[in-house]
């Protein structure tokens, strides 16, 4: 029999480095954005010293589940994707610990020690695949499958904002300066446009009335005809509320987004409006979408390598998807080159994906790659190099860890309400619904 | 940055070999199994000079579709898994010619062109998997995320059956004998535990009046108490009979497998009997999933790589079933050693894979490959070798391939009610419900 050469695939070493990234003060339903947010990047190393690198959630109860998880890879093979959950469960001993609480920022839907798990797995997943495919040769796509076109299309994804930290955290000061009304959210569009060329838009709404919001979207409707629209609010809203907007912006969105929480009330919405809803909120697990899509409640599904567990469970879901006639494109939350390089190379092979991804990667001045990804027409071009195509940049690391190590665990874990209370000390997470 | 290994996994050639294997005479409720049955033998040969193996249908209607397939397979990569499916449908330029006809033996539902188009795509993509496997050094499990077992169970595919074909092949006489009512039954369920281990039984049925069916099930239950069992009429069944047979065999029975035709029917019975049903005829296509899944038609999918289009698609499938609680299982056509290598290799990396598979490989004594495929306590060890971790056997492929090339024609088209014209001239295709 013919046999290729051998490769030792087998991990031989593991490295976790939390590290803190720069985040612009991006407003939400909860809050805002943190100077900094925690990400975790992970680097598996194989007996023949290839190096896979990936990249998840870094708060504390991430960590806390990866490092147990981290000391039990070395022997196994980079291959073996399938078994990372069994491990997943193994360590996971107490999991009552992430139970029925809130999520990083609070706009995922509920934390369950099933997400938790997953969106710690997902990180090792990309990691043993880019891992897999230097060995291999291969890039990570053609592990996938192949891809099935050579560029991704990514959104633009558009916040309201202030031009600073209220901390005054002058170091990390962007040059977009602050949007919180129409004519601002249109500049800002204006901009993302003619520095990435992106066609779709998508505003992240929940923060001012929806009345406002309603009017932004209006704006940006009549400054970009025909490009596809979407908007936000992370559920912030009644069904009462919801179907008064989508009454009011069917006729210009391409979808609204979780515009209440919940499978009964997305369903509500669904079937009095018309209108086509995406979430990331009443659907993140796979025990989620039967209620879902046997109600109706959801036409687009915004998958997430992340928190679904990795790349083959996102081209799982999107299979889910087809046999449902649900749509499939992809949410994000602030995330570096690593994770933007892995959903572009799943993203590649995932047959009929209609919609423009969202990434919040144009907002991140940091990465820890040498050179980062960038967007040409909106689109980034599927890596063909071997593994993820990404070259970890050591010094930048090491930079980004010193500034967790220099934090004294404030900033740890994200919390989007803990930053609003910098500019406004009566502020408290929102009840929902806010309107 | 680390690369690996350098491989030209170019296509180079494709080697397409039909053939006639031999084959017991089955009856089920169509009629008999010929005395040789088609198959496809498919070889994809890398520019390293690697050769990969498949095998599918054999029928004249998948050779027309194979021969041009093949021709536009040359300069793709056997990592190229995706594009399969886009070339498979520019290929197939008269989409009408398969429309609506019965499938090879009228067994597996409609035949669509879209069954026929995955049916053969799955032929190359498995031979284009053992190839990547081979040439890497991987077996193939691990190309679609490495196993969760390390062997997979198959069930005893029992069948009521003559001593001889009526045409009096006498060279291929097997030594089974005949089974032709509860004791016959019995015995051969005896032999194959004997033979192979086997703690799973399905019996084919639709061939007796079902009063004869459900004393053959009682007696096999009497005799392996605690044994899976389960009865496939093949759609021959009236709901109100299914009904009845349900009642009589609910409390023996793992599973009852497509007791009549349709959604519509077996969602009644599946409601009305609380029996599991199963199915690879009422779902099987993915865009027959959603109304069977909603309306709770089938309680076990039976999943099977020829027609859902490989090995990749069996695990998006079985994602789907998972989604929505139903279970999974492995449905077989007459097939060789190459698919029960194929079958083992995507059953081994399936998570909750908690019924035995079926395979007719017990009845098939002939075979492609140098060493066949061995069954021990009812189970096939994963291969872990590079690719498939099979070799073909030229001198047997030739020699199948001229018996092939000898026939009138007459056999080159599965037609099991043709066959049991021979021993009763008056006997056409049954109308359903039979019983």
């Amino acid at each position: 029999m013919t046999t290729g050469t051998p490769h030792d695939l087998t991990i031989a070493e593991v490295r976790l480095t939390p590290i803190l990234v720069s985040d612009p003060p991006l407003l939400n339903t909860q809050g805002v954005h943190q100077p900094y947010t925690p990400r975790l990047i992970v680097e598996v190393v194989t007996a023949d010293g290839i190096t896979g690198v990936g990249e998840t959630y870094g708060d504390t109860q991430y960590l806390e589940l990866a490092r147990p998880f981290a000391e039990r890879l070395p022997g196994r093979r980079v291959t073996d994707l399938g078994g990372l959950f069994a491990l997943a469960d193994e360590v996971a001993v107490d999991r009552s610990r992430a139970g029925g609480r809130l999520d990083v920022g609070g706009l995922r839907g509920v934390q369950t020690a099933d997400k938790l798990r997953l969106s710690v797995v997902s990180g090792f997943e990309v990691a043993c695949l880019d891992a897999t495919g230097k060995a291999l040769g291969l890039p990570v796509h053609a592990l996938l499958g192949g891809k099935v076109r050579d560029a991704v299309e990514y959104s633009a994804y558009l916040f309201y904002r202030w031009a600073d930290h209220p901390e005054g955290v002058a170091s990390e000061k962007d040059d977009w300066g602050a949007a919180l009304d129409p004519a601002g959210v249109v500049a800002q569009a204006r901009a993302f446009k003619e520095r990435y060329g992106f066609r779709s838009f998508k505003l992240k709404g929940g923060v001012f009335p929806p009345e406002e919001e309603i009017a932004a979207v209006h704006a940006l409707a009549e400054a970009f005809p025909g490009h596809p629209l979407r908007l936000d609010p992370n559920g912030a809203w009644s069904v009462e509320t919801s179907l008064k907007v989508a009454g009011e912006l069917g006729d210009v969105l391409e979808y609204l987004e979780d515009p209440a929480l919940g499978t009964p009330a997305m369903a509500r919405i669904a079937e009095e409006s018309g209108v086509p809803l995406a979430t990331n909120m009443c659907v993140t697990t796979f025990a989620e979408i039967q209620e879902a899509f046997t109600r109706g409640a959801v036409q687009v599904l915004l998958s997430d390598h992340h928190y679904w567990g990795g790349l083959r469970n996102t081209r799982e879901l999107a299979a889910v998807c087809r046999a449902f006639g649900v749509g499939v494109s992809m949410h994000s939350n602030t995330h570096l080159g690593i994770s933007l390089a892995a959903m572009t190379h799943v993203a590649s092979t995932v047959p009929g994906l209609h919609h423009a991804c969202d990434t919040h990667y144009p907002w991140q001045s940091e990465d820890v790659i040498t050179e980062r990804l960038v967007f040409r027409d909106g689109t980034v071009a599927v890596p063909d190099g071997p593994g993820l195509g990404v070259t970890l940049d050591r010094d930048r690391l090491g930079a980004l860890h010193e500034r967790w190590l220099a934090d004294d665990g404030g900033l740890r874990d994200r919390d989007d309400a803990a930053a609003m209370r910098v500019a406004d000390p009566g502020w408290t997470t929102p009840t929902v619904p806010r309107w």
